[in-house]
């Protein structure tokens, strides 16, 4: 786990088949590194040491005896603390949940585990993954490893942190307005948001039951595509990618650059991501640009859809375990149950406009384009985000562009862009159509693979 | 069509088909009993006379030509004012929509159609379908053949009406909670209601789309099996049932009859359901009683997914043509209004939970049986019902027992049970598991003739 390139499934798959690590020693790595730094960047609520080594140990002997279970035998992955892990709390780091113990594993758990992967522990979260930032948790705020007075976005925080600070390869998360790809944007790693029920949400404490997605983060595009083979539904276009091969990542001919009308990016932000623009336009993508329309009905509907879903879900605990709330949660639980159903209504009914509007919109273009936020990673705290166009709240700057692809229920993937030394992380989303997972992966694929030789 | 089976789908098409009668003449004989009855009875809100005569004879010249579309060449079919005709005024019976003119045929019009019926115009209905008497209407109540004196049921009104007073041998109802049902058993004909989904409700105007359902009213139960195999969507396995022959009949072997806690039927209604009941144990049939649960949950879901549904479609037009609504459905569009979205997903939420008790409940029966109505058709402007168990409205008594199957999505139908010269019809519904439906129609078919030869 110690050269550059050490870290990701790809990697230790390979020493692991050429009899170069095992996964008790790559298991144990990980423990050593989730230690290192668990005090300064709260990435896990819960390492469930003793089990996944018992685990790596029979992947061993399976290996051993001839037995490969595929790409992810005897690799360690983390999950988001809204998964259920049959036997382990499942909390939502919500204190209202701290003695909700899980009878059974979630589907996408319950693939893993037949994949061979060995789950190391529970990370850090958001409280219900309402939020964008990762800053309310009952364990306290996730802290992004690149600068540890800085949010790691959210709400799958401590995902995103434990894949970046190379605690383990891969995390599973959960998106519902871009709480996979918004902690991945801010610390600098990939996450991907498959189509809408391309990954079973059966078994994750959900936040919005129509909004809802599961979704890999991983530091390389083969790596999160590797994962969502691995958890998709069988039948699905995204079951058919684990395979995903150098040889089939193709940088898109024609790439439409999504414009939000009246958010500008920070200076920094833009700076990046043009520079990332350029560079593949110089290396033969068309990119053009286009401005999205309907964005502020498309964030109403948004809000109008989650706050009430949640809330019809949470409404006992709300009334039985007020106090063990955080308070801003607690307050979004409780607008969430005044919202008419005839706003509901048209809210998702909206879902169905805004698609047919979008495809007229992005005709002709491979794939959507956007930055994953107009700012870089906001120190913990701080309320709002100074962007040229404005001041926004920083739960707004998380998740402003990144909702459409839950609206829509198309798949999304953000990577990092190249920046300065020293710099903090940039993300870049691209989105592809209803279905078009592997097409989107393997573009994103050949994306980063430029991006990572400019 | 002056025989005593004169009138069916089946007499009409075996006398087609031998050359003793044309469509033309079919049709000329409709709309001649439709004329006579009119004034009285007000069934139609539209004739088009031209237009059907039209049609019969292009179908009487295919017939001479060898061409035979099937089971529906040439039968005249009547629509509710609800269903779009391309061409044709869809007002649903509200003021409010008295301009609104469909550009293209519904979806089961156009199967209508492709499957060689004739239109012969629109029927009477509760005005938006947002009713269960067939009271509320811009062309005034439809009337009770039987007894012109009492309501005729609702919403499909003028349907059963028509059918029963021998205007058509078939119409299309529209039903969202019992809407189909409720006047047919009012009026003495068959009512059917497939599984949802199985017929497309494109181009109905919608009263609660989650809710809605299209179904057909005839004389037998065969003919209403012969339209639903016409008009069922591809794939389902109602498609496949046009064909039911008197030899796949067969009466059920195991009956459970469900009695709602708390209803109490009238005299009259409980006698003639009581002899139909005891023939068919006689018959062989296993009759079991059993009681439903969660009955008034269910009532409340129902009201809480229709209202909203409701005023999110027509908020609109309540705003700009308020006075175009008759008091009462005005009221409850404003009502939906105001009704919140957790209220909402809760009961969508109930939908899945009561399905699968009502399965336990259930288990071991062939067929689950229950009188259509616990009334008589009451009388006009009568609004309330005095029933054993105590006073209702007359809302409420026509939907209570039938709004189940709409919740469920399962099929049901209803069958007139044999009552004493001059009495006013009595409604056996029997109601089959999700998808069931040619299962169901065959145990109805068989019921049927059973009850006929008693």
């Amino acid at each position: 786990m110690s050269d550059p390139n050490g870290g990701t499934i790809r990697a230790t798959r390979e020493a692991l088949r050429e009899g170069r690590t095992t996964s008790q020693a790559v298991v144990q790595a990980c423990l050593r590194r989730i230690e290192a730094r668990h005090r300064e960047l709260n990435a896990f609520v819960a390492v469930h040491a003793e089990a996944a080594l018992e685990t790596a140990d029979r992947c061993d002997r399976e290996r051993a005896a001839g037995i490969d279970r595929g790409p992810l035998h005897g690799i360690p992955v983390a999950l988001k603390d809204n998964f259920d892990c049959a036997g382990e709390p499942t909390t939502a780091c919500s204190r209202a949940f701290r003695d909700n113990i899980a009878e059974r594993d979630a589907e996408s758990v319950a693939r893993l585990r037949a994949a061979g992967a060995i789950i190391i522990g529970k990370t850090n979260m958001h409280e219900l993954a309402y939020g964008g930032t990762g800053e309310v948790s009952s364990a306290g705020p996730a802290r992004n490893p690149l600068d540890p007075d800085r949010l790691a976005g959210g709400s799958s925080s401590g995902s995103a942190v434990a894949v970046a600070a190379g605690m383990v390869p891969a995390a599973l998360g959960s998106d519902t307005g871009g709480s996979v790809r918004i902690p991945a944007a801010a610390c600098g790693v990939v996450g991907f948001k498959p189509t809408l029920g391309a990954i079973s949400t059966r078994g994750v404490m959900p936040l919005s039951w129509t909004l809802d997605h599961v979704g890999p983060l991983a530091r390389t595009v083969r790596d999160a595509a590797c994962l969502a083979g691995a958890l998709a539904e069988p039948g699905t276009s995204l079951a058919a990618v684990s395979g995903l091969a150098a040889d089939t990542a193709v940088l898109p001919a024609r790439v439409g650059v999504a414009r939000f009308p009246g958010l500008a990016l920070e200076p920094a932000v833009e700076a990046a991501f043009e520079a990332a623009l350029a560079g593949l336009q110089q290396a033969g993508c068309d990119i053009a640009r286009f401005e999205l329309e309907h964005t502020r009905e498309a964030h109403v509907s948004w809000l109008a859809i989650m706050y009430p879903e949640a809330s019809a879900r949470y409404r006992e605990a709300l009334a039985s375990r007020y106090q063990d709330f955080d308070p801003a949660v607690r307050t979004q639980l409780e607008a969430g149950c005044h919202i008419d159903a005839t706003s509901y209504l048209r809210a998702q009914r909206f879902r169905a406009f805004y698609a047919r509007r979008i495809r007229e919109l992005a005709a002709g273009y491979d794939v959507i384009c956007m930055p994953t936020l107009p700012t870089v990673a906001p120190r913990i705290g701080q309320q709002t985000v100074e962007l040229p166009s404005g001041t926004v709240t920083t739960q707004d700057a998380m998740t402003f562009s990144n909702l459409t692809a839950n609206l829509l229920g198309w798949p999304a993937i953000t990577l990092p862009v190249p920046v300065q030394a020293g710099a903090m992380p940039v993300g870049m989303t691209l989105l592809g159509r209803s279905g078009d997972d592997v097409q989107l992966l393997r573009s994103a694929a050949a994306v980063e693979s430029f991006l990572r030789s400019c």
